[in-house]
Protein backbone atom coordinates (compact mmCIF):
# COMPACT_ATOMS: atom_id res chain seq x y z
CA UNK A 1 0.00 0.00 0.00
CA UNK A 2 1.34 3.49 -1.06
CA UNK A 3 0.69 6.31 1.64
CA UNK A 4 1.14 9.86 0.81
CA UNK A 5 1.92 11.87 4.08
CA UNK A 6 1.71 15.84 3.87
CA UNK A 7 2.90 18.86 6.13
CA UNK A 8 0.96 21.38 5.15
CA UNK A 9 2.20 25.51 5.12
CA UNK A 10 0.94 28.12 3.06
CA UNK A 11 4.85 28.83 2.02
CA UNK A 12 6.20 25.45 1.82
CA UNK A 13 4.19 22.12 2.02
CA UNK A 14 5.78 18.89 2.38
CA UNK A 15 5.21 15.55 0.99
CA UNK A 16 6.19 11.98 0.79
CA UNK A 17 5.37 9.02 -0.51
CA UNK A 18 5.93 5.48 1.38
CA UNK A 19 5.09 2.10 -0.04
CA UNK A 20 4.31 -0.55 2.83
CA UNK A 21 4.23 -4.09 2.37
CA UNK A 22 3.41 -6.91 5.06
CA UNK A 23 4.96 -4.16 7.55
CA UNK A 24 7.84 -2.94 5.76
CA UNK A 25 8.65 0.30 4.71
CA UNK A 26 10.03 1.90 1.19
CA UNK A 27 10.82 5.45 0.21
CA UNK A 28 9.55 5.91 -3.06
CA UNK A 29 9.31 9.55 -3.34
CA UNK A 30 9.09 13.47 -1.31
CA UNK A 31 9.67 16.78 -1.88
CA UNK A 32 8.49 20.28 -0.62
CA UNK A 33 6.09 22.60 -2.93
CA UNK A 34 6.43 26.01 -2.67
CA UNK A 35 3.36 28.14 -3.29
CA UNK A 36 3.88 31.05 -5.92
CA UNK A 37 1.42 33.67 -6.69
CA UNK A 38 0.39 37.15 -6.55
CA UNK A 39 -2.50 36.82 -4.73
CA UNK A 40 -3.73 34.47 -1.91
CA UNK A 41 -6.03 32.56 -3.95
CA UNK A 42 -3.11 32.25 -6.79
CA UNK A 43 -1.09 30.65 -3.60
CA UNK A 44 -3.69 28.24 -2.95
CA UNK A 45 -4.29 27.36 -6.61
CA UNK A 46 -0.69 26.58 -6.96
CA UNK A 47 -0.39 24.32 -4.13
CA UNK A 48 -3.60 22.36 -5.45
CA UNK A 49 -2.15 21.88 -8.62
CA UNK A 50 1.36 20.81 -6.90
CA UNK A 51 -0.60 18.26 -4.91
CA UNK A 52 -2.74 16.61 -7.53
CA UNK A 53 -0.04 16.45 -9.72
CA UNK A 54 1.96 14.61 -6.71
CA UNK A 55 -1.07 12.00 -6.15
CA UNK A 56 -1.02 11.92 -10.15
CA UNK A 57 2.17 10.88 -10.59
CA UNK A 58 2.55 8.43 -6.99
CA UNK A 59 -1.33 7.21 -6.93
CA UNK A 60 -1.35 6.93 -3.24
CA UNK A 61 -4.18 4.65 -1.39
CA UNK A 62 -3.62 5.84 1.86
CA UNK A 63 -3.41 10.07 2.57
CA UNK A 64 -2.35 11.77 6.06
CA UNK A 65 -2.17 15.33 7.16
CA UNK A 66 -0.52 16.65 10.21
CA UNK A 67 -3.38 18.47 12.38
CA UNK A 68 -2.04 21.46 13.15
CA UNK A 69 -0.09 23.40 15.91
CA UNK A 70 -2.28 26.04 16.82
CA UNK A 71 -0.19 27.81 19.45
CA UNK A 72 0.69 30.63 17.11
CA UNK A 73 -1.17 34.30 16.62
CA UNK A 74 -4.40 34.69 14.88
CA UNK A 75 -3.44 35.63 11.12
CA UNK A 76 -0.63 32.88 11.39
CA UNK A 77 -3.47 30.18 12.14
CA UNK A 78 -6.01 31.34 9.25
CA UNK A 79 -2.72 31.27 6.64
CA UNK A 80 -2.02 27.87 8.13
CA UNK A 81 -5.71 26.68 8.36
CA UNK A 82 -5.93 27.59 4.52
CA UNK A 83 -3.19 25.72 3.32
CA UNK A 84 -4.10 22.69 5.38
CA UNK A 85 -7.73 23.26 3.62
CA UNK A 86 -6.33 22.40 0.27
CA UNK A 87 -4.03 19.60 1.69
CA UNK A 88 -7.06 17.97 2.26
CA UNK A 89 -9.21 18.80 -0.20
CA UNK A 90 -6.99 17.32 -2.85
CA UNK A 91 -6.61 13.51 -1.43
CA UNK A 92 -10.22 13.08 -0.52
CA UNK A 93 -11.17 14.64 -4.39
CA UNK A 94 -9.28 11.19 -5.45
CA UNK A 95 -11.69 9.46 -3.32
CA UNK A 96 -8.85 8.64 -0.30
CA UNK A 97 -9.95 8.78 3.07
CA UNK A 98 -7.76 10.88 4.77
CA UNK A 99 -6.04 10.57 8.23
CA UNK A 100 -5.00 13.28 10.54
CA UNK A 101 -2.46 12.88 13.35
CA UNK A 102 -0.67 15.73 15.79
CA UNK A 103 2.83 16.32 15.77
CA UNK A 104 3.33 14.87 19.17
CA UNK A 105 1.20 11.49 18.27
CA UNK A 106 3.43 11.85 14.50
CA UNK A 107 6.32 12.18 16.76
CA UNK A 108 5.30 9.40 19.38
CA UNK A 109 4.82 6.81 16.49
CA UNK A 110 7.82 7.54 14.95
CA UNK A 111 10.62 8.50 17.10
CA UNK A 112 8.65 7.02 20.38
CA UNK A 113 8.56 9.96 22.34
CA UNK A 114 6.25 12.72 21.93
CA UNK A 115 8.16 15.74 22.76
CA UNK A 116 11.37 14.66 19.83
CA UNK A 117 13.10 17.67 18.24
CA UNK A 118 12.93 17.63 14.55
CA UNK A 119 16.25 16.61 14.50
CA UNK A 120 15.27 13.19 15.77
CA UNK A 121 12.37 12.55 13.52
CA UNK A 122 14.58 13.27 10.63
CA UNK A 123 17.12 10.38 12.41
CA UNK A 124 14.87 8.25 12.29
CA UNK A 125 13.40 8.65 8.80
CA UNK A 126 16.60 8.52 7.60
CA UNK A 127 17.55 5.46 9.60
CA UNK A 128 13.74 4.09 8.02
CA UNK A 129 15.03 4.40 4.90
CA UNK A 130 18.86 4.19 4.62
CA UNK A 131 20.36 6.22 1.55
CA UNK A 132 16.94 8.72 1.35
CA UNK A 133 17.42 12.29 -0.03
CA UNK A 134 15.10 14.49 1.66
CA UNK A 135 14.26 17.50 0.12
CA UNK A 136 14.09 19.64 3.35
CA UNK A 137 12.90 19.64 7.21
CA UNK A 138 8.76 20.02 5.58
CA UNK A 139 9.30 16.43 3.64
CA UNK A 140 10.91 15.12 6.57
CA UNK A 141 7.80 15.92 8.21
CA UNK A 142 5.92 14.63 6.10
CA UNK A 143 7.55 11.04 5.63
CA UNK A 144 7.13 10.78 9.07
CA UNK A 145 3.38 11.11 9.09
CA UNK A 146 3.47 8.82 6.12
CA UNK A 147 5.16 6.47 8.47
CA UNK A 148 2.57 6.85 11.28
CA UNK A 149 0.08 6.38 8.40
CA UNK A 150 0.96 3.29 7.65
CA UNK A 151 1.89 2.27 11.11
CA UNK A 152 -1.63 2.88 12.26
CA UNK A 153 -2.98 1.26 8.78
CA UNK A 154 -0.89 -2.06 9.53
CA UNK A 155 -2.19 -1.97 13.40
CA UNK A 156 -5.77 -2.88 12.00
CA UNK A 157 -6.39 1.20 13.00
CA UNK A 158 -5.27 0.80 16.44
CA UNK A 159 -2.71 3.13 16.56
CA UNK A 160 -4.15 6.14 16.27
CA UNK A 161 -7.05 5.18 19.29
CA UNK A 162 -3.49 4.17 21.50
CA UNK A 163 -2.00 7.57 20.94
CA UNK A 164 -4.81 9.14 21.75
CA UNK A 165 -5.13 6.99 24.93
CA UNK A 166 -1.45 7.92 25.54
CA UNK A 167 -1.89 11.52 25.50
CA UNK A 168 0.06 12.14 22.37
CA UNK B 1 -20.23 41.45 -15.40
CA UNK B 2 -21.25 38.60 -13.21
CA UNK B 3 -20.43 38.84 -9.45
CA UNK B 4 -20.12 35.82 -6.88
CA UNK B 5 -19.56 36.46 -3.50
CA UNK B 6 -18.84 34.14 -0.76
CA UNK B 7 -18.87 33.93 2.80
CA UNK B 8 -17.03 31.33 4.32
CA UNK B 9 -17.58 28.72 6.85
CA UNK B 10 -16.88 25.23 7.51
CA UNK B 11 -20.85 24.53 8.50
CA UNK B 12 -22.34 26.39 6.25
CA UNK B 13 -20.52 29.26 3.21
CA UNK B 14 -22.88 31.66 2.07
CA UNK B 15 -22.59 32.54 -1.67
CA UNK B 16 -24.72 35.07 -3.48
CA UNK B 17 -23.79 36.13 -7.41
CA UNK B 18 -25.29 39.39 -9.01
CA UNK B 19 -25.07 40.91 -12.11
CA UNK B 20 -23.63 44.58 -12.79
CA UNK B 21 -24.64 46.34 -16.15
CA UNK B 22 -23.11 49.84 -16.41
CA UNK B 23 -23.44 50.22 -12.89
CA UNK B 24 -26.72 48.91 -12.66
CA UNK B 25 -27.05 45.81 -10.01
CA UNK B 26 -29.72 43.16 -10.57
CA UNK B 27 -29.97 39.51 -8.43
CA UNK B 28 -29.05 36.28 -9.90
CA UNK B 29 -29.44 33.64 -7.32
CA UNK B 30 -27.80 33.06 -3.54
CA UNK B 31 -27.99 30.18 -1.12
CA UNK B 32 -25.91 28.70 1.56
CA UNK B 33 -23.95 25.62 1.17
CA UNK B 34 -23.95 23.10 3.97
CA UNK B 35 -20.67 20.98 4.34
CA UNK B 36 -21.58 17.40 4.95
CA UNK B 37 -19.43 14.36 6.01
CA UNK B 38 -18.12 12.17 8.73
CA UNK B 39 -14.26 13.75 8.61
CA UNK B 40 -13.18 17.32 8.20
CA UNK B 41 -11.29 16.12 4.65
CA UNK B 42 -15.07 14.89 3.17
CA UNK B 43 -16.58 18.15 4.34
CA UNK B 44 -14.01 20.38 2.77
CA UNK B 45 -14.76 18.42 0.01
CA UNK B 46 -18.17 18.90 0.26
CA UNK B 47 -17.74 22.49 0.35
CA UNK B 48 -15.65 22.26 -2.86
CA UNK B 49 -18.59 20.21 -4.91
CA UNK B 50 -21.09 22.06 -3.98
CA UNK B 51 -19.34 25.68 -5.32
CA UNK B 52 -17.95 24.16 -7.73
CA UNK B 53 -21.31 23.08 -8.88
CA UNK B 54 -22.52 26.82 -8.38
CA UNK B 55 -19.60 28.23 -10.56
CA UNK B 56 -20.45 26.16 -13.52
CA UNK B 57 -24.52 26.84 -13.08
CA UNK B 58 -23.54 31.14 -12.52
CA UNK B 59 -20.11 31.08 -14.57
CA UNK B 60 -19.18 34.30 -12.79
CA UNK B 61 -16.74 36.80 -14.35
CA UNK B 62 -15.41 37.71 -11.19
CA UNK B 63 -15.43 36.48 -7.34
CA UNK B 64 -14.54 38.04 -3.85
CA UNK B 65 -14.43 36.65 -0.64
CA UNK B 66 -14.73 37.71 3.34
CA UNK B 67 -11.85 38.29 4.67
CA UNK B 68 -12.01 36.55 7.88
CA UNK B 69 -12.90 37.74 11.18
CA UNK B 70 -9.69 36.68 13.43
CA UNK B 71 -11.22 37.49 16.76
CA UNK B 72 -11.89 34.10 17.66
CA UNK B 73 -10.37 30.95 19.43
CA UNK B 74 -7.38 29.64 17.63
CA UNK B 75 -9.24 26.13 16.86
CA UNK B 76 -12.03 28.12 15.52
CA UNK B 77 -9.88 30.53 13.49
CA UNK B 78 -7.94 27.16 11.65
CA UNK B 79 -11.47 25.84 10.74
CA UNK B 80 -12.36 28.89 9.05
CA UNK B 81 -9.09 28.95 7.09
CA UNK B 82 -9.68 25.62 5.89
CA UNK B 83 -13.42 26.68 4.78
CA UNK B 84 -11.42 29.93 3.27
CA UNK B 85 -8.75 27.82 1.44
CA UNK B 86 -11.40 26.24 -0.34
CA UNK B 87 -13.56 29.46 -1.14
CA UNK B 88 -10.81 31.45 -2.41
CA UNK B 89 -9.29 28.08 -4.59
CA UNK B 90 -12.45 27.05 -6.67
CA UNK B 91 -13.01 30.47 -8.45
CA UNK B 92 -9.70 30.79 -8.63
CA UNK B 93 -9.43 27.26 -10.29
CA UNK B 94 -12.04 28.57 -12.90
CA UNK B 95 -9.07 31.61 -13.77
CA UNK B 96 -11.03 34.36 -12.04
CA UNK B 97 -9.32 36.59 -10.17
CA UNK B 98 -10.39 36.49 -6.23
CA UNK B 99 -10.86 39.45 -4.55
CA UNK B 100 -10.94 39.44 -0.49
CA UNK B 101 -12.33 42.41 1.77
CA UNK B 102 -12.61 42.79 5.37
CA UNK B 103 -15.93 42.50 6.93
CA UNK B 104 -15.98 46.08 7.96
CA UNK B 105 -14.80 47.32 4.45
CA UNK B 106 -17.96 45.40 3.12
CA UNK B 107 -20.09 47.48 5.30
CA UNK B 108 -18.83 50.49 4.88
CA UNK B 109 -19.38 50.15 0.89
CA UNK B 110 -22.79 48.54 1.29
CA UNK B 111 -24.28 50.71 4.11
CA UNK B 112 -21.81 53.36 4.10
CA UNK B 113 -20.75 52.66 8.40
CA UNK B 114 -17.99 50.29 8.83
CA UNK B 115 -19.61 49.33 12.31
CA UNK B 116 -23.28 48.68 10.95
CA UNK B 117 -24.88 45.20 12.23
CA UNK B 118 -26.13 42.22 10.51
CA UNK B 119 -29.48 43.69 9.69
CA UNK B 120 -28.89 47.06 8.26
CA UNK B 121 -26.49 44.84 6.15
CA UNK B 122 -29.34 42.28 5.12
CA UNK B 123 -31.98 45.50 4.96
CA UNK B 124 -29.74 47.23 2.15
CA UNK B 125 -29.19 43.68 0.08
CA UNK B 126 -33.11 43.88 0.09
CA UNK B 127 -33.52 47.44 -0.86
CA UNK B 128 -30.86 46.84 -3.85
CA UNK B 129 -32.82 43.72 -4.41
CA UNK B 130 -35.99 44.22 -4.39
CA UNK B 131 -38.26 41.39 -3.65
CA UNK B 132 -35.47 39.43 -3.10
CA UNK B 133 -35.77 36.10 -1.05
CA UNK B 134 -32.32 35.68 0.75
CA UNK B 135 -31.24 31.79 1.71
CA UNK B 136 -30.04 33.07 4.90
CA UNK B 137 -27.75 35.19 6.73
CA UNK B 138 -24.98 33.35 5.46
CA UNK B 139 -25.81 34.13 2.00
CA UNK B 140 -26.91 38.26 2.59
CA UNK B 141 -23.56 38.26 3.68
CA UNK B 142 -22.51 36.85 0.27
CA UNK B 143 -24.63 39.19 -1.51
CA UNK B 144 -23.50 42.19 0.22
CA UNK B 145 -19.65 40.83 -0.37
CA UNK B 146 -20.12 40.77 -4.35
CA UNK B 147 -22.13 43.93 -4.44
CA UNK B 148 -18.66 45.69 -2.62
CA UNK B 149 -16.52 43.88 -5.35
CA UNK B 150 -18.88 45.03 -8.26
CA UNK B 151 -18.67 48.75 -7.00
CA UNK B 152 -14.73 48.13 -7.03
CA UNK B 153 -15.34 46.99 -10.27
CA UNK B 154 -16.95 49.78 -11.08
CA UNK B 155 -14.97 51.93 -9.49
CA UNK B 156 -12.34 51.04 -12.14
CA UNK B 157 -10.20 49.67 -9.21
CA UNK B 158 -10.60 52.54 -6.75
CA UNK B 159 -13.15 51.47 -4.13
CA UNK B 160 -10.85 48.91 -2.10
CA UNK B 161 -7.78 51.89 -2.01
CA UNK B 162 -10.33 53.70 -0.91
CA UNK B 163 -11.97 51.91 1.95
CA UNK B 164 -8.18 50.72 3.04
CA UNK B 165 -7.52 54.61 3.41
CA UNK B 166 -10.57 55.15 5.34
CA UNK B 167 -9.52 52.10 7.99
CA UNK B 168 -12.36 50.18 6.65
Amino acid sequence: MRVLGVDPGLRSTGWGVIEQDNGRLSHVANGQCVSAGATLAERLLSLHDQLSEIMARHAPEAAAVEQTFVNRDAAGTLKLGQARGIALLVPAKAGLAVGEYAPNAVKKAVVGVGHADKRQVEHMVRLQFPGIKIAGPDAADALAIAMCHAFHLASGGRLAAALAKAGA
